[in-house]
């Protein structure tokens, strides 16, 4: 669990395109994380044997509430954990709190997504197994945070740490390649979060196994 | 397509369970439309012969939107419809008027559920394949609509006439058995939208085949 | 009432600033609707003879609801209307169809903003004192819908006629001066909603002056 | 500032009757703070001297944000601080960070509200001002939190005081007397936030009284 690739909601993503993208992850079983759509989730875990995270969740019980996503129903889709809070889909504080300990009663890894140190160390305090800093600006920027911006990954690692030593820690944005990966591991997150970069790929195998090369 | 069955997110309908509810509709493939889970759509519409609508689908096109629901999963993971602005989870105008122009460019049935008379008029102003009239003071109550408040569903069918005379109309709350669907049927509408008198009912088999047995 | 002048939230629009701009207005008493802050609504409307109106109000009655405005409350400080759903504050269906009848039983003047023709005729179907019909491609774009687009201006007022004559049409998006207003005032529409070609003018007053002379 | 009264939208506390409510606070000019309803803050804080607080104020800059709430609004008619995220009106983290940081360029004094113990930590490590902790169950039950649930509070101190030495910490929830007050004081908080039992009552200078004694 070191690459955590969200397919959001392209073209390339969805239904039989999603399958496809993710047996290419079959390859790298124990590095790569696959998030699909909500509707694909069922599917793709039945097919590839990397862990797939769901990208959402809402904060429900079991009982009347149309529409809305519930922890227990990814988990039994096969999903084995889900993102918290993604740049694209903010939620209420109290509501995160409420996801990540629901999360850890089903035994689903948590992963909350954060825009600064700020909202990093915040996030940390609920203790989720993963925090994911991502500064907006370079989401989808194809300049990568780890090469752009370290700071706010030293920082955020530095002020993360003082109050929680055991959540782990991934860096996102613009990261598209395997030197991007390499530069995130060495400043000491513990993997990286990315989209597009794979997803939009003309060869996302090459991509693939280029952003895992990253890992060494 | 005549008892719409909402499955919600009860424990009744997550997963295995809501395969096994699925199935039980199976008997009627014409008279049921089966609403379950966005996790559960795959399974289900691979499973049963019934028409599969999604409860909701986010107003969003191909791209980056985290966690959000698109209009063109759910169609390729089978629905052949979807719910807009349930009661649960109710969409601002310029959504819902987006999703219904999305779902008749994706070949989808839209139902826009309303609250009461006026906002009846405003949704059929829309031109979705059906509306669906739900007092919330009545849903999930066991007093069926149709019998507590057969004025809202005359109202609502003699307002929208006059300015669309295509739309079909549902309506639903304390819908319990087939006296009840009879009862509507009798006021006019072309359905009813129903949940928990179904999904969470000890013998559902026996609710459906009194539920059915009221459109004679 | 022909002339909407929306402050929005703009330094030149915020306390005392906002105070001296409405003095402009007090010019055109008849004209001009004044639509500041919900903080300057009091003071404003003690001010100026023009018809304040609030930006926005929340759909709640007297009750717990921090935070949010009450239709009675924009009423007491002095608002004698509302804009209700604008481009940058859209509502959920319901609420609208709630808020235009709250503002009917408070005697207050209920403006529905709506963004293409589809959502106009809906929400015109919902009896509101006027609608505002703005693409939102044109707002703050310096292009005049009147000029840019009047296709949807005349499509707009032709379907709303067909299924209410009552209802007064409003148009923005991009008016600037007296030119933009004459071709609105021409192709049929009741009045004009604009914002920033006033509000952070060099001359507001030079601009107010041009934008009434448009009404001849 | 030891009491916090949010006047929260009752008839009580709407317009003229807000300003004859504030009055009977200008008695504890020091130990209340007056909470209006976004309209009435100028006027209230022209004729107390009390310190006066917004319920609410948005995540937004100067700009085109028409109906939303902008904290230099607020400041300039004549808050000296704001309530953020209160349970009636809960905020995503983000918005949260941003919003503690806003005020404290603008000088403005931040109480963030927090639902338990967790989201507490998690507020406090944003360095506002203020938390305010109210565990939903017990607001407006009239059962003090202070008396029914002291471990919540108690906890509270004890895991916010590990992060962060300097925020102050209130209670709240089903706080209406003296006695109440008095308790929590004890309990190590810096003071109280309330509503109904002061707003809402008969006579409110002899509540107000009785509470201002659980001080001494």
């Amino acid at each position: 669990m070191k690459i955590f690739l969200n397919f959001k909601n392209y073209e390339t993503t969805t239904g039989q395109n999603a399958i496809n993208l993710a047996k290419i992850c079959d390859k790298y079983q124990k590095e790569v994380v696959v998030i699909p759509q909500t509707t694909d989730i069922y599917l793709i875990s039945k097919t590839v044997k990397n862990k797939v995270f769901a990208q959402h969740a809402d904060n429900i019980k079991f009982g009347s509430h149309t529409g809305f996503i519930l922890p227990e129903s990814i988990k039994e889709a096969g999903a084995r954990g889900c993102l918290i809070n993604h740049s694209e889909h903010r939620l209420k504080l109290a509501d995160i709190e409420a996801l990540v300990e629901k999360m850890r009663n089903l035994n689903l890894i948590s992963v909350v997504c954060t825009n600064n140190v700020g909202v990093s160390v915040s996030a940390a305090a609920l203790n989720p197994d993963f925090i994911a800093i991502e500064p907006p600006e370079l989401i989808g920027s194809g300049k990568a945070v780890s090469k752009e911006n370290p700071k706010i990954i030293t920082d955020t690692i530095n002020k993360v740490r003082k109050i929680n030593g055991d959540v782990k820690i991934l860096c996102g944005a613009g990261i598209s390649n395997g030197e991007d990966v390499r530069a995130a591991i060495k400043l000491g997150v513990d993997g990286v979060l990315l989209a597009s970069a794979f997803t939009n790929a003309k060869n996302p195998e090459i991509v693939l196994d280029d952003l895992v090369s990253g890992l060494d």
